[in-house]
Order: structure tokens, then C-alpha cells, then sequence
């Protein structure tokens, strides 16, 4: 699952964008809907990359036996739609380059499970080096 | 601004979505940009009013003195979006039908006013008695 949303995040990369990879997943393993973060590819802020595959899987009618995976810890506006939405569980690639809110989503019964996936990490701290800019835009952080 | 978000609703009302409408609005008062929720329109669950609204406005540097104005109470992903970005202020227009997050912005520092407006509640009161599957859907309670 995870290597979906890593293959996300690397195309997103490609494109010249932030590199942030997501995808949702039925209990059983089948991908619903995959993504990743276009703000500097389609100008759009609201796309980060959990959005997106959220998004892209359509209209479901109950989430709680899905699973989300990320690269990325999710900030506060992902974390949301995961609470919101009832999403069962969660896959994060990685939280060391950013600690988003995979405790606060298992405190309120999200199954979370944080990978510490080496790739994530090195693609992400990279970016971060390269772009930081672009990196604090994404997550709401003022000049 | 509360009344430009009651036109959205009403004009996703008149589409035959979710009666649901936000802008986002600049220190100054300069609207931003204007959204409504458009599951049924679009058939995309990602947007919910404020999301569309973020997104009318584009890429933005610096939210913190920007005000949210939203028909109804917002949602754990809409408040997610409204802390990550560091919106500055939140208007709600009522939050008898549905009660969200409010009073988690509050505490992280958002400067809330819930207006109680009788025109959004009586809008969404009655739409919540006719299509209760839709509404529940829309916030991810599960059949």
C-alpha cells in the first residue's frame, strides 16, 4: 500500500511538485483511489495528497473498513477528513521530516500504524532542503 | 460575508446538492473566493463548501488574517482546514443542525462568532429532513 502512494508522491516530484503520495484502499486490499499533492501542478491549495485519492476514489458510503495510506504524517486538514469521514485505519509513510496529527486520529480510534519508511523520508527532506518555500506554503505557514 | 455564503447554499440548493455555502474573505473584507458544497454536482465528497472556497482562492501566502464564513458549523475536515492554514477568523452561521468544530478552533487560537442565523438553519433543517441518506453521507455516518 504504501508503494502506491510512494509511486504517487515520486510522479508528483516529476512534475515539479510537492512530493506527497496517498492512497485509499477496501478492507481487502483493492485500491479505491490513489494520489498526490498537486498544489504547484493545477494551482490548487486544497489538493494535498490524501485529498486527492479521497477524491478520486468517488462517492463511498462508509469508510470505516478502509485504509489510507500516506507518505507523509497528515496535517490537521487531512487528519480531519480521515476523522471525518470515519476512515478506518492509516498507513504513514513517515512523520519525522513533519508530525502531523496520527496521534490525535488514534486517540479517537483511527488504527494507525507509522512505517518509518526510509524512501519517504530522504524524498521528503530533500524536497524540504530544496524548497522550503514551497514546503511552508503547503502547510500554512506564513513568511 | 454570511450572506454571500447563504447564496452559495441556496444556489447548491437549486442544483440539487447540499444546501452548504462558504467564502473566504480577506482582512479588508475583499471576498477571496466563494464555494458550496458539491458532492452531488460533481459527485466529488472532497468538497465540502469550505474546501471549495479555499480552493476558488487560489494559493495564497498568509491566511492569518483572513475570515471563513460558512452557512454551517464545520466539519472535522473543514476544521482542519481552517487550523492548518492558520485562518485567522471563523463565522459560522449557525450550528444548531450540525456542531462541529468550533469550539476546537476557538482553543487553538481561531476567533469564532456563531451568528445563529434562523435562514440557515431553517434551510438546512429542511433539507436534512428530506434527504437524510445525503446528509449522512456527506459526513461519513455509515448506513
Amino acid at each position: 500500500m504504501i508503494d502506491i502512494a510512494y509511486e504517487e508522491a515520486q510522479a508528483g516530484l516529476a512534475e515539479g511538485g510537492i512530493p506527497i503520495g496517498a492512497a485509499l484502499f477496501a478492507a481487502d486490499g483493492r485500491l479505491l483511489g490513489r494520489g498526490r499533492n498537486r498544489r504547484v501542478q493545477q494551482g490548487d491549495p486544497s489538493l494535498h495528497a490524501e485529498v486527492d485519492a479521497f477524491r478520486a476514489a468517488g462517492r463511498q458510503r462508509d469508510y470505516r473498513s478502509t485504509v489510507m495510506a500516506t507518505t507523509l504524517s497528515p496535517c490537521w486538514y487531512c487528519s480531519g477528513l480521515v476523522r471525518q469521514f470515519n476512515i478506518g485505519s492509516l498507513l504513514v509513510g513517515e512523520c519525522r521530516t513533519f508530525s502531523g496529527g496520527q496521534d490525535w486520529l488514534a486517540e479517537n480510534g483511527v488504527r494507525v500504524t507509522v512505517l518509518d519508511d526510509d524512501r519517504c523520508s530522504a524524498m521528503m527532506t530533500a524536497f524540504i532542503a530544496e524548497h522550503p518555500d514551497l514546503w511552508h506554503e503547503d502547510i500554512g505557514l506564513a513568511p
